[in-house]
């Protein structure tokens, strides 16, 4: 039955044949996808997009970043486009909906909008950001980093992978290098459908959520020199053990962060003793810390404290310690009325409503620099992402997509 | 001026001579020592060692571990002798002291009784003990561990480092390859002077110390396995986080040993974390604990507690954890009496006394199975050990030499 309100009917059941279709790409034999960005996989998802997109009547272009654009034009070709976007690309391991869930669930509203016969005043454009992930080549998100400004094209293209390959090189291998002339122009809005890859919407049984904005993010690199000695002759009040302040620097974090409300968060996912070995008391440990908040403020609050927590315990533990502050990302606010339209079309499809703060990034971070931007999150099974069993439930894919279906109607009907 | 009791002189020059001149082999550019068991560096070794040994009139054997005896006859050939022993190898970019302090101080008390005229009761034999540290092929102690047949020859033949040549093959090649027949047979007692490889002389300022023992030890490899998510989008409350169990077990096992007098030990001197990435919360931390204790009651007491803290710690993160035991060595109490002929040795060369228990293995481990065995531990600055930077005070040495020379002399004057 179409949508009594945009007039189109979202077809789940070829959304969900889609991203199956894709998921065997690179699918891996526990049931995740293994496609790292401009590789042959890459090449096979991306030609099988474009086949699907010019199925559907749509116009491919392709820019100096590989990034494709699949334009579903409007009524008024000379207005500035919507863009649905998201990444073909994946994680070593990852899952199947993490980017193709909202580039395909893009795909799907313009396939309802054709099959209802409607079209925008405004022009739809579909989007694959090459390399949101950064798994093969560093950074991340550089495609709508380019787009912004945040890259050069020719720094991008010099990123080399772990075998010393090219960007540049390899996007021409694949046959996928565009022209600079493609980038999109003047943008009316964003907007960017993605599993939440967090356990909240699980949590609290609801199917979405708008996306406010993203957490901005503080990575430190820290290192912990103390006195390497023999584990057994060495008494325990006499150690200067900087595994011991590492474990406390460990415990610490976590009870900084949770001395804030959610989604503030704080991790420590790598740790390295030196030299490592059981009987010896490492003279180095090397650990990285993550520290996150949705504020300018709270960020730069939670920041500091960190630092003088590891310090604290660096003095107390009688260790040296250098704190290296490697990445600083602001927090990003998406559009409000963007946001709004997303909250407004949640419970128009019949959804209860909930808006939150994403813990990742996105190419939405970027894109929101030029244009307003709003991203819709689909609950995750397990709150699990970044790996095989990264699974969605198809009723939620369906609202998510009626969801975008209204929203990006909405915005292409603007003047 | 000769020792009024033994008539003999320790000439610390010499033996400071012998010390400087092993410690060119294998020499490191930073003041340390890299003479690993069976390379060209340990034959060189131990060809400067025969032939000092030659040199005072020793008469050497070599056994199928290829440990050298350089004996000192005594005025009966027939009793049992005293062995004086450590070792001539290193660890990587080790120091001068671990091992050849021993071998070359024994050296020195038969150079001293020879140049005195002197010749004990029983004979005196110096011995050089292959691959004690186990740094190039595990385990540890291999030579004094067949002697008490607590491993085969054959066993110790095939053990592989790690490029794979056989420690067999090695001894071959290095031409240090003897007889079965050459081990020892009834032996009268055995000391080992060593540096005490930990700071507790130099902080109570004494230059020697009487060892009654070896802590025993237990080590486990724990496993710890939580839930990997992305660092940014999982709440705090949500987690299962096995970096914040390790922080916890870091953290609750130096507490449980910090319960316990001196010289209870705990330390974690391994920790992987898996994938070990910044920004994304472990899926698996697999750790070392090592915990150490002088008594059999003391030692299934900490090992116990250490445990079930580790249990408890997991349940309370829901995390799982493996505990697995993968080494539980007996605590070692050295023969009573030879504790006592040392610590009043001690005294008598004008030392303050005090008796301590050893953290780490040695030879004597073994050695205290089979006949009477102490060791003699010799300050050691800062208590650095196993590095490059390991140092000793020459007055130090003196000290350990005459007392050596005292106890070792009145066991040889044994009937």
């Amino acid at each position: 039955m179409p949508d009594i309100v945009t007039g189109a009917r979202i077809d789940l059941g070829r959304l969900r044949a889609s991203i199956l279709e894709m998921a065997a790409i690179g699918a891996t034999a526990a049931g995740g996808v293994t496609r790292l960005t401009l590789t042959d996989e890459d090449r096979a998802a991306r030609d099988l997009f474009a086949r699907w997109c010019a199925d559907a009547g749509l116009t491919l272009r392709l820019d100096d970043m590989g990034t494709q654009y699949a334009r579903y034009e409007g009524r008024d070709p000379s207005l500035a486009p919507v863009l649905l976007g998201s990444h073909l690309d994946s994680v070593p391991a990852g899952g199947k909906y993490d980017g193709p869930l909202g580039v395909l669930t893009g795909l799907e509203v313009v396939r309802a909008l054709r099959d209802a016969g409607l079209r925008g005043r405004r022009a739809i454009e579909i989007v694959n950001f090459t390399n949101e992930e950064g798994a093969r080549f560093e950074p991340a998100m550089v495609a709508s980093a380019v787009l912004v400004g945040a890259y050069t094209a020719d720094f991008v293209h010099h990123r080399r992978d772990a075998t010393g390959l090219r960007f540049g090189d390899e996007l021409d291998r694949i046959g996928y290098r565009g022209d600079a002339a493609n980038r999109p122009g003047a943008i009316h809005a964003y907007l960017e459908l993605h599993i939440e890859q967090g356990p909240v919407l699980e949590s609290e049984n609801l199917p979405l959520a708008a996306v406010e904005g993203i957490l901005g993010i503080r990575w430190f690199n820290v290192t912990l020199r103390g006195q390497s000695q023999h584990a057994g002759p060495s008494p325990m009040r006499s150690r200067r053990d900087a595994m011991v302040a590492a474990g406390r620097i460990i415990v610490g974090l976590r009870e900084l962060a949770l001395s804030y409300p959610d989604p503030v968060v704080a991790t420590v996912g790598r740790l390295r003793p030196v030299p490592g070995v059981i009987n010896q008391i490492p003279a180095e440990v090397v650990m990285s810390a993550d520290v996150r908040h949705w504020t300018d403020e709270g960020l730069a609050e939670i920041a500091g404290k960190a630092e003088a927590l590891m310090r604290r315990i660096a003095v107390e533990e009688r260790v040296e310690i250098d704190i290296e502050t490697i990445q600083n990302v602001p927090p990003t606010r998406f559009d409000p009325r963007l946001v709004e339209l997303l909250d407004a079309s949640i419970q128009a499809v019949g959804a209860p409503s909930r808006r939150m703060v994403a813990g990742a990034g996105h190419d939405a971070k970027y894109m929101n620099d030029i244009t307003p931007t709003a991203m819709l999150f689909v609950r995750t099974i397990g709150g699990m992402s970044h790996c095989e069993s990264e699974e969605i439930a198809w009723d939620d894919a369906r609202l998510g997509a009626e969801t975008l279906l209204r929203a990006a109607l909405r915005l292409a009907e603007e003047p």
